[in-house]
């Protein structure tokens, strides 16, 4: 690939670049790149969340760049040094090194091994003295630290900073100078720590590296950035089904946003499929499944995305409402929860005979069993049935 | 000395003591206390200024306690790190222990040196890691350390703080925690870095050091502060001589301030001296003599001091001004120069005569010579002379 195709594979699904030209003129001197992506330390459970950055990983791979794939162990065996947090105890080095061994198992579904170096910054900050952080922190004023959205903010509400807190951004720059980094990828939440780098190796008489920002994905619900609190994640390590299932769920908006930041598909490709499904020549359902058995393929094998396709259709189809089902339609939040609405359909007399069925095993919410009637659905298209011969579709939208 | 005897004299020229109550504590197990002072590990050339503090580390040695003289050779390491200030390059570790050499040679005129331990706090901060330094920092917040007056100034102004800015404070106060001090003195423009001894002693856990700031000595024009940089001083190196000759120029009231801070003279001693003083049976400028006498006595010896006021004497006395010599005073400022002062007693013509004259040598002040008729006198009382007929005496007052 040429220089402005490389740059437009890099662009893709980028929030910010910090700065093309320079980039341009890296990417000109034809020498791979050396690519830094920071992770916690902390035991991971990657989902498709955390693994938008790392589809980006795969785009400079692909073009001949080298990944250094840094655990930042170091602060991770601080713990927290306030002991204010009990939930942060000091990882010791095994639950590091384990820690490492889960991430490799999980992100080598993604990257290339050939072309990924997996470092560990305790590796030169555990080196660091005195004398070195002084230095360290003499690259960088409190006014522009104070700029940090978090920081302003706690400052301005009087709500105490630790003086340590300064130092992890630099720690964290520091890791750029020492890995020479010529890009970093991170969330756009990370988009200050990114710039420290850039601002760090300029000090220490570096070329400084490119940042690159990518979007928080959005969950299951369409609204609120994936994450495991929130419920509305996939995990990379769900079972095929599981993953099928609930791509299969999401929004028809949500699934081109999957597309544009999951999917190996190129854009190009991924316009024509939306004009077709704008155009009335491609459903919907077929896009969402050719991309539910992409992402299955990828976290587990083809083998496993045709088994899940099959399932997901020998349960859906084989149990399809007929076309008569009465549909609803709600937005999503409290009542978006099924009992209202069977008893609207007139399927049942009171919100008690539901909570009886449903105490008797009777209820499924696409093919699933379900066990609270007042439990909201998020976001997406649902069959739901009580026994065989009451049923309803209920679409529950942002 | 009982504790109520040994507070008294710890409290002698006092600004603050926090917190008598825990110092009285600590004086009442009966074991010797750690008391720690620190210096600046550039080259010293000591003047009365600092001496303040010192006297009050004798105060201590006598009542049978620990100096530690910390000699703050880590940071001068270091230099400035910023590379902003050519003034500022980093100490070797020759001229470093050439310094404490220098340092020792001056101070053990004022200490005991059985009872004072040197030390250089790089022994434990070159030994500090990242993590431990991280720790460390993790005990103050942004917001205290913003309190320290020149902080907050300069943010509010929004002039730069490097970020290395806020560890010295914490270094200063990890010295404390190594040194495990019991008490700690310094200058009032100290007391922030002294208090941070406190709360990281108490972090560590440890008890928490007492701290005791000495005033800011006044120069010899009793106004600005004690310093090379306004030529207001009486460095401890200076001959003899220039020693007497320069106490015997400060104004009464210095005089007594000088008393205070500076003589070994009990304050009951002193009381009684300003009382004769005021009753009008004690000449000033006896007492000047036996303060400038026990200064130089000091720092030279009691022969020297006998010599430099025999000298000052033979100068004074035997080239004594008649009864009749005209006299002027006037404030300290541009005008406080000899010359105008010759034209009004009408001792010469013009202020180019004064200007011709002085260029033959003829122009003396306090028996020195002069060659700048325009340079103006600080406080005090000159006897001037334009060769050996033509005399006035002029009073330079704040």
């Amino acid at each position: 690939m040429n220089v402005d195709e490389q740059l437009a594979l890099i662009k893709r699904g980028v929030v910010e670049l910090i700065d093309e030209g320079e980039l341009r003129k890296k990417l000109e001197r034809g020498v791979p790149l050396r690519v830094k992506v920071g992770f916690d330390p902390t035991a991971p459970d990657l989902h498709l969340g955390h693994t938008v950055v790392m589809q980006k990983m795969r785009h400079f791979q692909q073009l001949g760049h080298t990944i250094y794939f840094l655990i930042g162990d170091f602060t991770g065996r601080i713990g927290d040094p306030t002991g204010r947090s009990e939930t942060r105890p000091p990882l010791t080095e095994e639950q590091v090194l384990a820690n490492a061994e889960t991430y490799k198992k999980q992100v080598f579904k993604i990257l290339d091994p050939e072309k990924t170096v997996v470092v560990f910054n305790s590796e030169w900050l555990s080196k660091l003295d005195a004398a070195g952080f002084i230095k360290l922190a003499s690259c960088y004023t409190v006014a522009r630290m104070m700029e940090r959205d978090d920081f302003e903010k706690r400052y301005r509400e009087q709500r105490p900073i630790s003086i340590h807190e300064f130092l992890y951004p630099l720690c964290q720059g520091f890791d750029s100078v020492n890995l020479k980094a010529d890009v970093e990828l991170g969330g756009t939440d990370q988009k200050f720590n990114l710039l420290m780098g850039r601002t760090l190796q300029a000090h220490y008489g570096q070329e400084s590296q490119c940042i690159l920002t990518m979007p928080l994905l959005e969950g299951l619900d369409g609204v609120r950035k994936m994450s495991k609190s929130y419920g509305n994640y996939i995990g990379i390590d769900e079972a095929p089904e599981e993953i099928f299932g609930k791509v299969m769920r999401v929004s028809d908006t949500l699934m081109w946003r999957y597309y544009e930041l999951l999917s190996e598909k190129s854009l190009d490709e991924i316009a024509a499929m939306k004009e077709g499904v704008e155009r009335g020549t491609v459903h919907p359902k077929a896009c969402k499944e050719d991309l539910a058995c992409e992402l299955v393929a990828r976290y587990h094998s083809e083998d496993a995305a045709l088994r899940a396709k099959q399932d997901f259709e020998n349960t859906f189809v084989s149990g399809a409402l007929p076309e008569n089902a009465q549909t609803f339609t709600c937005a999503f939040g409290e009542a978006s929860a099924p009992i209202a609405f069977l008893v609207a359909a007139g399927l049942v007399k009171s919100r008690s005979e539901v909570r009886r069925l449903v105490q008797t095993g009777a209820l499924t919410v696409n093919g699933e069993r379900c066990s609270d009637a007042l439990a909201p659905l998020s976001l997406g298209n649902y069959e739901i049935r009580l026994g065989k011969k009451r049923f309803i579709k209920l679409c529950v939208t942002a």
